[in-house]
């Protein structure tokens, strides 16, 4: 039996592994789109009755799959007594976004709650696509190459925050005698210096001087190379991880790195 | 006979096929400018005339090239009997677009049908540009490295719709009470969060509250990083799909310029 | 006197050469600066006589420099006769620059001509950097690698395109009823497109109709994958080339590739 | 004593050095958040108080800090005499910085001088991050991948510039008879290009004829290919170096897990 429970919710590749997670993952997506829905004001009785229903079948559903993923959490966490698989469990990350998901529902019969605020926790579901078997390996490698590439990122994320505020104070200098309301202080001007080198675009903050128009066309082209160095950088973690993973799959070994624990030559 | 026009339709690098696709390349582009120009309101009747000859000319040519296709299927697309090869051909994915690029033309005919609509299934020609035998090799490893890295581009666009998600929800939360005509629900804040990460820039639905801003810049430099992740992962593809090409032309035993890529005897 | 006369203006690595390259690279981006304050209407009569004498004086320049260059076409451009080399010289890509980039100036005095569109021409100065000898290596790798890739290029061109199209149409179809003034006809509907799918961001032209803004938001995204595409293929064409020189630099050799006329191994 | 205080400044790894390290960098990040606040108006005069506080407090620690690091100079800056070390490390790019971090606190005690323009000099404070020795490798490689491709950068930047040019002179022609007022003259015209070729997108300059619109849609799309330049180069510079430093690695015969690129005895 709990080998069973475990074949369909957990075990990858089986159909019956296959048929839940698609029909998890559709119930996922529809109540993201009810969440939407229900921000819409002066819907029909109708529809609200409709979301509510949805809304009650979502919340049977993820509690009966939590309490299946702590029945069988022996099989997925093992720990010496059944209460400690349990608990182990419910601390994991995704046991706890699978908790988070539901608990909205239950809050108000227990305490008494803002239920607005509360209700966000339900977007917490979205998570749950990212456990889905098929693509853990894929995750896997996004999260390793991000990881890896830690301190560039960190040192990239540096240079464009002294970029950004370097160019948001000549900006201020610059602009905010001709437009007092508009580069107010540093702050007002690091809005229009994010504007500038991300692809918001609003336009709510533009230079109308000469220098400012100079010093947005010089930020604006060096921020051409702020994108194209974190795309250097995953492009780059992306090539070494898949060379390196070729070559692995091609040396068929036993021995294991102390440091990541994957499998050396 | 048969073997003539198939040299011409099909024989990469024929001269008669080279002349003959630089005449359909011509003729299709010729016939997107003129779905374009039947658009235009109020045009002169002149003109009009002009656009339905050429329109009545194309057809003629792009149906006798279909009912050649058809005579010619048995060398394209073999089968038991010449039947077989037909429908084979009709039935390919480039036999149905070169009939439903021309069908518009003659449903008027047969059964009564909004012109309109029907209308637009003359931009399916465009499609027939893909068929050019010269870029069958390019447009194959396009199709797989994507097809390759599937799943990475899936991982992507739940990482990416997980972020529009949240920026969304935190954003309703933050403008709704200040503009709430711009942030009316979660779709006007997911089309906010569409155009922050897109280079749209519209610039209609803009955050005016403080916490508004501080949202829209950091979903806008996390945004490049989403911009970042499937350009690398595009060009790890490339790069993997080029060098394991490299290696299958070294195995196969002809010599290749390690410059070009040509072959070399 | 031929030669040292060559060894300014085309040796490389020359000290009196580097003189010289940079005296010209100033006096074109000073050109360029003159060019752009001829347009300034209602200009000071003293900065307008500055700017003829600059002109004049940049004339008389490029004039000796280019009959200079006549003179030791035999040493750059060695031909059977005198004349042979000056006509090979002339007619070179860069000798009709040099050519095109001071008829400017004598044209008036040979035939009457329309000032204001003849003065475009002196732009072509600018192409004079490219031929800055320092950037030779670099700018052929960087012509190299697009001439290279040039199927991917037109693949990924027609695959944009198509996009284009197929958005702009549907979008015609869904703005037009309701706003016939902007999505006027196919090619206002592609202005549109080609606005969202770029970081032009004018704003001039929004969806307002919800079809309207789910197609833009969907084409915004597939216009990221577009972007990704070019910058993948041009990665993996510097990558191939880098790597291909760094095993070339190792392996000397005298066999040469009839393709490219590159050194083989 | 000595060694203790460099242990504690500089000694990469040492917990002592990453307490130091980590309050720095708050210092420096909670001084650029002051810095920002002065230039907002109307400030409560408690929260003035307290920046001025604030930046005493932050003085005292840089400048112990400064005077700190001339004692150890001996060990940082190895030279014949103390006095020798002492200027080494004064001349030297952060000791430079360091001072002029402080300076500004102090000039007003020492002569008489707008206080607002010196201010700005406190942001040197924020060129300290890049000291930290955590990123020390980091910031190695990606300065080493810039200055490598050095002059493939500069190529790609007379590219644009060119492209700027000559699509900022076409559009002056075509659209300043009709927009006088915004394409005014080349360099009206010249912001329109920047506008149009990086995500600036302030749709203050939009084109309004036909062929103006053309102009600014051919501009985009080859923009594209100009973002996507210079990303390729850095992605090629990135990987290039990531395998030459793996291959150093290796030739220094210690062994290297080929998954993390730790050493592994």
């Amino acid at each position: 039996m709990k080998a069973k429970i475990y074949n369909i919710l957990e075990k990858e590749g089986s159909v019956s592994n296959r048929i839940f997670e698609f029909f998890i993952v559709t119930l996922i997506l529809l109540n993201v789109l009810a969440i939407g829905l229900d921000t819409i004001r002066n819907l029909e009785p109708r529809v609200v009755l409709l979301l509510r229903i949805f809304e009650a079948f979502s919340i049977i559903i993820f509690s009966i799959e939590y309490l299946l993923r702590i029945y069988i959490s022996e099989l997925t966490h093992p720990a010496r007594t059944k209460l400690g698989s349990a608990l182990r469990f419910m601390f994991s990350f995704f046991g706890l976004v699978d908790l988070i998901a539901i608990l909205p529902f239950y809050i108000p019969y227990i305490i008494k709650a803002d239920l607005r605020f509360v209700r966000i926790f339900r977007l917490f579901r979205f998570f749950r696509i990212f456990k889905l078997s098929r693509y853990n390996r894929t995750l896997q490698m996004i999260w390793d190459v991000i990881r890896e590439k830690k301190s560039e990122f960190i040192m990239t994320f540096f240079i464009s925050l002294l970029l950004l505020l370097v160019s948001a104070f000549l900006m201020y200098y610059v602009e905010n005698p001709v437009q007092p309301d508009k580069f107010r202080n540093i702050f007002s001007s690091l809005w229009w210096a994010v504007s500038t080198l991300t692809p918001l675009g609003y336009g709510d903050v533009a230079p109308v001087t000469t220098p400012g128009k100079v010093i947005s066309a010089i930020v604006a082209i060096i921020g051409i190379g702020l994108i194209a160095l974190p795309t250097g950088i995953i492009s780059a973690g992306f090539i070494d991880k898949i060379s390196s993973r070729n070559k692995e799959d091609r040396k068929e070994g036993t021995k294991v790195c102390p440091h990541c624990g994957k499998r050396l030559e």
